[in-house]
């Protein structure tokens, strides 16, 4: 039997596990991210937890195809990083440092990327080819897959969705220093500036002017028909449908798959995109289906698994 | 030696040119597109051309690695064309039909999307992996190239960046029945509604008031200093700009190749589109460059050699 691994490296805890090399979760567990002096020890840390696992198990490492590496950055075809502030990295060689501290092959792909591959290849997406995910988390993420493959782009940018802009009319500034970002509407905390613009706006009754408004409550009201959280889900999924519109002319895809935190509310969320999505996709886009992600927090170790399976194969 | 074809399908001629396999044109020659009859005769007319070449040559088939053909219609993987209006087609099976009628293996393309591969294989984009090729003709077209392979999508209309949306405030409808596509301001009849429009807001001064407005003499009284002239190709530059940065997040290119008849106005129109693409790029993209097409009325038939060359090489 062969083996992989794939890894999901987070700002807090590194999420990993091992499969066998036809795609069956065999172990998963967690490490703490030490993301103190530079992050120095993260590395480190994984090629221990990969060398106690191939331990456990009894695994001949001549078995084992190598292991896969989500990231939260940007990282080029050659396994370069050159700044994470979520791990404390500055330049960083990943693959190449990864591979000399496990002596197995490494591939290492941006964290987002890398869930939507998961996401193909056993969650919302099974059996498509022309994929994007939208990640709506506390920033909005996503990857692009064409033709079953990851565009990864020239600096390792590509499917940096959240940052296409929505609405050139912006006043307010994204984190990226630009203006009218998708991020700004349709990540967890988007939504919840647009709820407070709206309940700012006049004095109409909501549930959301009882208690915290957070995106899971502004979808939970309106599960509860509350109108005015309504109107915040339709400003929500306009800006999210036309942003969808514009991809969807670029790469052509079959499916969309929604995940991330905001992508709880379920079923709900996805009948706010879908309209204003009609309304303007282009005719050859309009068969496009939308689907929510399956896999959770799970999506991360998969596509990272599948990043050495599909390298493998070719 | 080995040889291939690159054709190149249009509504009133076909482009065709004979290569060796090194990439060298060794002949190229023009026909008629017979677009009667639901476009009966395009097929067997090409494969009647090429055999004469063939024969002019005194070429052995079997050193004919095969004809690629650029469409003007959205093609999918399997080389089937759903509805060309401009060819007359409808529902054609073009890679099939055509292998059938020439005896060759035959590569099928949208013909923007094979413009762009020549451009990257000999032209503007010569050298590089990640690039997207604007066609700015009667309309607005494009070719999206990540990691070397042409974006296809799942229906053939992957790189149909005519119709990104860049204005959602537009009141006139686009061709394609949307509002505020990027067609309706950059291709050469989107110039020339742009320039009728800043013409019609007041009585200033400018040359394009003593001529016909075309988007050749908009450019050409940019180049005289015409002050009107030049705000007509700043409100040109800025949405294309803005459409330019949403597709670089997207696929993250190296380059921008502009093409087609509107980009015959030289480098002047290109210094038009870098500052607005500049001040609304994402910081991962700031450094993508950009240039003009090289190659002119050939970049469709060496893309369409192409083609088959990479099919080839696999």
């Amino acid at each position: 039997m062969k083996y992989c691994f794939g890894v999901d490296i987070g700002g807090t805890t590194t999420k990993m596990g091992l499969f066998e090399a036809g795609g069956e979760i065999l172990d998963k567990w967690e490490i703490v991210s030490h993301t103190e002096n530079g992050g120095e020890a993260v590395l480190p840390d994984i090629a221990e937890a990969l060398g106690k696992k191939i331990a456990e198990y009894k695994i001949n490492e001549q078995d084992v195809i190598g292991v896969g590496v989500g990231v939260p950055a940007p990282v080029n075809a050659e396994g370069i990083v050159k700044d994470s502030a979520n791990i404390g990295w500055g330049y960083k060689e990943v693959k190449r440092e990864l591979e000399e501290l496990t002596g197995l092959d490494a591939e290492i792909g941006n964290d987002a990327n890398v869930a939507a591959l998961g996401e193909m290849w056993k969650g919302g997406g099974m059996g498509q080819k022309n994929m994007i995910m939208i990640t709506l988390g506390t920033g909005v993420g996503g990857g692009v897959i064409v033709d079953g493959r990851l565009v990864v782009g020239a600096n390792g940018a590509g499917g940096e969705i959240g940052h296409i802009c929505v609405n050139y009319e912006e006043t307010e500034s994204c984190g990226c220093g630009n203006f009218g970002c998708l991020e700004q509407y349709a990540s967890a905390t988007g939504i919840v500036r647009l709820a407070n613009q709206r309940l700012n706006k006049d004095e109409k009754e909501s549930m959301l002017r009882h208690e915290k408004v957070t995106a899971k409550a502004v979808f939970d009201a309106v599960k509860a028909g509350d109108e005015v959280a309504k109107e915040i889900a339709e400003e929500f999924g306009r800006y999210l449908g036309n942003a969808i519109a514009n991809m969807a002319v670029i790469a052509d895809p079959t499916i969309i798959v929604i995940g991330g935190g905001v992508s709880k509310a379920g079923e709900v969320l996805l009948s706010y995109i879908e309209k204003p999505f009609q309304d303007r996709a282009f005719f050859a886009n309009k068969e496009m289906k939308f689907s929510l992600a399956t896999l959770g927090n799970d999506a991360g170790i998969c596509g990272a698994a599948k990043l050495v399976l599909d390298k493998n194969c070719k």
